[in-house]
């Protein structure tokens, strides 16, 4: 595995195997690898020829309030365990690369950023959809790999793909959990071994909705009561969102008719946790 | 010369292009072609292996207030020249073909957009950047040839590809004019006889600058004033805004003290038109 710093080294790197012909895929990371990661970067392989893995850190997709400086870092143990797993580059550019003095252009994806994590979050997907196109151009992959748990990100991603013609296919892997249920993500670190058990509030809650999916139950407002007071029965964490939608175009659904998502977002010491269910009638 | 009107045509081309490492030079044009575009059609010949022309009359760079259903076009007119002028492709999507329904995408270069015509016409530089985006991804080019006539653009443009890291090398190409001063631009076209008589205000205002920094002024507001009295003093045209502004990031000047871009617009009759020169101490 060869680590490459530079937006140019790494842009040279990929020209040279698309000349080739050797198909790329991207798998994009904040580090801090867990099990979630490794899951991606194991479908990234199949999907290409070469597998290149970033890890950044991206400070414009964290609101001043958030928990930009301290998000868990380990790059050490990231690099070892990528080591391990047939990646071909680590591209790991440092802020003032991604960001040099002078820097002003956003990308925002409309409608889609509004809802739910981007209306608790002001400016989180225009982050995210900035950083991703900068990725896409520096990497010049042919496949991007993403975690659906964080669902909305994937819908903005695939949008953007399609609205600004990146010829860039876009996959979604489906949330990988422990096994007790909790959705694997690098902020579960933040969690007391209390709050751990907490946590599982949320895959309870959404196993709560979707049996009553199955019983019959149609209407949306009865559902959200019931995951509201499956999470209000857990005294650690605090509901910041739940919602039903179109899971195409997230906006809200108030009866299910085909499919609807149900999303929450949940605070439990430190850390805001996601998780989803696609509810099918 | 081969038209091609399909995003996946287009983009199958230059990956085919590329593959045989042929270098593609892009002239994105709203259509209605002059002798300036025709300028940047030599320029792009020169600079690439093969010549892309786009022809796209962008609707998200007008407001809604503007002349987007009255901008000049005449097709088959511009075919024709581009056919004698030794391009390769003419790219020329329709408008659902570059924004579908469903678009929901927007680039924005934040500062260098908010000043002179940025400030007059809302959005405009967030469609010019939008629909560049959308451009280099489709055609792929290489090296891409702007003119300089619209100077804020072209920093634009300058800024947007080194900020998301679009591997384009972006060439601004010098005012064209006519033998009387006037620059070229499809608008002239809204002009009467007696309207393009009075349009030489701009190019007479601009020379009235240069020859008053020649003569030593280095007082922002004593050229400035002496600009508009130039304008003033023809009846039929009515100052947007002139200023006189840093040419890298169009911050305003009080003081020359080295290069000052003295930027302005000026409405006459239907057309809005614009022209700048850099003045040096």
């Amino acid at each position: 595995m060869r680590g490459i710093k530079s937006i140019r080294e790494m842009r040279d790197w990929s020209e040279e195997q698309r000349l080739q012909k050797k198909r790329i895929a991207l798998v994009p990371t904040m580090g801090f690898l867990h099990e979630g990661h490794l899951a991606l970067v194991c479908d990234g392989r199949r999907r290409g020829d070469l597998l290149v893995v970033s890890i950044f850190v991206n400070p414009t997709q964290f609101a001043p309030n958030e928990d930009f400086n301290t998000y868990p870092q380990d790059f050490a143990r990231d690099r070892k365990i990528l080591a391990g797993e047939d990646v071909d580059i680590l591209f790991h550019p440092s802020q003032s690369e991604m960001y040099p003095a002078g820097y002003q252009t956003n990308v925002e994806v409309d409608q889609l950023s509004q809802f739910l994590c981007g209306a608790e979050r002001p400016g989180h997907f225009r982050g995210v959809a900035t950083v991703l196109v900068k990725l896409f151009n520096i990497v010049r992959p042919h496949v991007a790999v993403f975690g659906k748990k964080d669902y909305q990100q994937f819908l903005v991603v695939r949008r953007l793909v399609e609205d600004l013609n990146f010829d860039v296919e876009v996959v979604g892997f489906p949330t990988v959990r422990e096994d007790d249920g909790l959705a694997i993500s690098s902020r579960n670190h933040y969690l007391s071994e209390q709050e751990r058990t907490a946590a599982l509030c949320l895959r309870r809650a959404l196993g709560r909705a979707e049996a009553l999916v199955q019983q019959g139950e149609r209407d949306g407002k009865g559902i959200l009561q019931e995951v509201k007071a499956e999470i209000a029965n857990e005294p650690l964490a605090r509901l910041e969102y739940v919602q039903l939608c179109d899971p195409e175009n997230l906006e809200a659904i108030e009866t299910i008719q085909d499919k609807a998502l149900l999303a929450l977002s949940v605070r439990i010491g430190k850390a805001r946790l996601i998780d989803h269910s696609l509810l099918r009638a």
